[in-house]
């Protein structure tokens, strides 16, 4: 069997915490496997190296900072494949040049375009652990990338799918995935079975266990993911593609973010384009809207309201300012003491009470929703930030998620 | 002209220092040169490295250190080229592998075998400043490899070989190679120009500016190197072929190495091999012995006694103890409180007096001679370490280095 797994900045902290992640990747080899190990940038080295570039340069060139930061992980993987070998079994470590991974050129977000796998598959053959930094690459000019967010968790999926690979376990600092944020419901229980659509909702909703971009990979390639703990042997959440059949429950989790602001434009112009108009001006800005909501009030005119991330509420508001005349709008407002509170689950499909039942629980509650957004599998809705725990608690309440089997 | 510099891990060891280094090679590259930049390590960046690996493992193995240590000038060239960006001018940095520096396999201690200049000439061409990290390369196996004590030196000459460059610069705490040590004595002067077989005796003899290994390299080639502070912009030494005419004094420099231990063997036999058997098993042993003397005291024994690191004496009493019934010495004698000094000229080849004055010099400060070694440009001594600081300024006087021009 051909395990990959993968560890997180804090599994690798320190020393004792770097042989502890050898004896395990050791165990695992024992048992007769093959294993690829991915791991991150130990605890705080990248944000150390940030802090010497503030020294330097307010502006630091992109490509410079993956020269930079790659360093974090090439450290890492010397270490670790050192404690390897001194705890008696044969490694070697890898930086994303020498395990073949090629990205794109968009130095700090780069893109995985191929993987050549003839040394890793040489390095296997030879009985070795293969130590990999995860969250780097080299681009066709030989020049070092970087993945960016969630890069490593990539890593360990690409090299999972490239090999392919028996299972691609996921180790983070928690057992799991759980059916919400177990520090604001005590009661939370531990998901033993998420299929991708929910996890890739729970992911984005800001469960942060694991990255969006490593689920839709693994989706992408039908690759089961193990999510679990680094601190002890219970089994996690298994990620894979889930059959009708095995569903038991139509709402999986309940998720919370909030990294929201929302805005507001009334009385928009009621003819076409004025929505394309709106949104192409804010993705030329970068601006990562979610949530959009368009409603007729009166004959000839809309509302329009979206939200998005809380840092980049400034620059929407500009965005929205200068468009006014150009939309019609008679006047915007903006809130920023909101959150977004969602319920998750691949069985909603064929349920379709399902968000009503979400909002008669946040009604008895007494909370008042400012917008609603829907998907096949999620019911997401606007509230005051205040509120949102209660609504969380309410929620996970309702749909019996911590009687779960 | 094409310039290489080098910048040690003292000029780069924070930010400030950093960005003044940047200033003087952006100052190199508005007088219409093109020019590369070997940097080492910041300052402390080894040593932490080091220190992490002692939590890990006792005995690292060598690939895995040089995976690990070749992030420290990884580090250094990433954040000299921001700054120099950051201060208008244009630049890359690029890894051992990168550049094109082909190693053996010998991790830590890696020769160079080739050096690929294609990616270096093209970003030449471009306009760009080319920041090298200095200590590193890769193998064939496109591992990564590091050179080694005086390893960016040395990737500095070799680069400037391999480009022809007009001039290799050096720069270093110091102002340049001066007669003798300056803390000893102060009216030691600074000396402008020496020519390649005489600082190869003074970098062997502990005047640690320059590694002598980049030196031989760069008298292969027949490049001139220029020492000099990366503190001011006076001029410092020049390292170069040096014509007979040019030659204005006997004596260059006076040199100290207090690193040294001496044994002598009492009565060995007096029969060929003895001595091959005995440095052929120093030298199993990885003894790096120094100076060796054999004087014949009586018809059929002999005496030997021989220098090496103070590192080394224990394992090296250890050999000579375990040969004592081979090679027939009746006893032997160690000490470690002796000291090495040494007159360094290139026109001691044609002065025969000059070892002579020497000894008189030392005689009349009545300093014992313990040992003595000659070659062709040198002259050094084994004498009391308490007594080495009072024969260098006797040496350094007699041979009126202070009054040179």
């Amino acid at each position: 069997m051909l395990v990959v797994q993968k560890y997180g900045g804090s599994s690798v902290a320190n020393a004792e915490r770097i042989r502890r992640v050898a004896g395990r990747v050791i165990q695992e080899r024992d048992k007769g496997h093959s294993v690829v190990v991915v791991v991150s940038a130990m605890g705080d080295t990248t944000d150390d190296l940030i802090e010497l570039v503030g020294g330097i340069t307010g502006s630091p060139p992109d490509r410079e900072m993956d020269m930079l930061l790659s360093t974090g992980e090439q450290i890492s993987i010397a270490l670790l494949a050192m404690a390897i070998q001194d705890m008696g079994s044969p490694a070697i470590s890898l930086t994303g040049g020498q395990v073949g991974i090629l990205t794109d050129d968009a130095h700090t977000k780069a893109k995985i375009l191929k993987i050549n796998t003839d040394r890793l598959q040489k390095e296997l053959k030879q009985g070795n652990i293969v130590v990999v930094a995860g969250f780097q690459g080299i681009d066709q000019h030989n020049d070092i990338t970087t993945l960016g967010r969630g890069g490593s968790d990539t890593t360990a999926v690409a090299l999972a799918a490239a090999l392919k690979a028996d299972v691609c376990e996921i180790f983070t600092d928690v057992d799991g995935v759980y059916t919400t944020d177990p520090r604001v419901v005590p009661e939370a229980k531990k998901l033993d079975l998420v299929c991708y659509d929910e996890m890739l909702e729970l992911a984005n909703l800001g469960a942060a266990v694991l990255h969006p971009r490593a689920v839709e990979l693994a989706m992408q390639f039908g690759l089961p993911l193990h999510v679990r703990s680094s601190f002890n042997n219970n089994p996690g959440t298994l990620v894979k593609e889930v059959d009708d059949m095995e569903r038991k429950h139509v709402v999986t989790g309940v998720a919370c973010d909030y990294n929201v602001a929302k805005i507001g434009l009334f009385d928009v112009f009621d003819r076409p384009g004025i929505a394309y108009i709106l949104f192409k001006a804010l993705a030329d800005e970068k601006i990562n809207v979610d949530m959009i909501i368009q409603s007729a009030m009166r004959d000839d005119r809309n509302d329009i309201a979206f939200t998005c991330p809380q840092g980049d509420l400034k620059k929407a508001l500009e965005v929205v300012e200068r468009l006014q005349p150009e939309v019609g709008s008679e006047g915007f407002t903006s809130d920023d003491g909101v959150a977004k509170v969602s319920i998750v689950g691949a069985g909603m499909v064929s349920n379709p009470g399902v968000a009503a039942e979400m909002f008669e629980a946040l009604y008895q509650e007494g909370i008042n929703l400012e917008m609603i957004s829907t998907s096949e599998i999620k019911v997401s809705c606007i509230i005051k930030a205040g509120q949102a725990e209660q609504a969380v608690r309410a929620l996970h309440q309702r749909f019996n998620l911590a009687g779960r089997v």
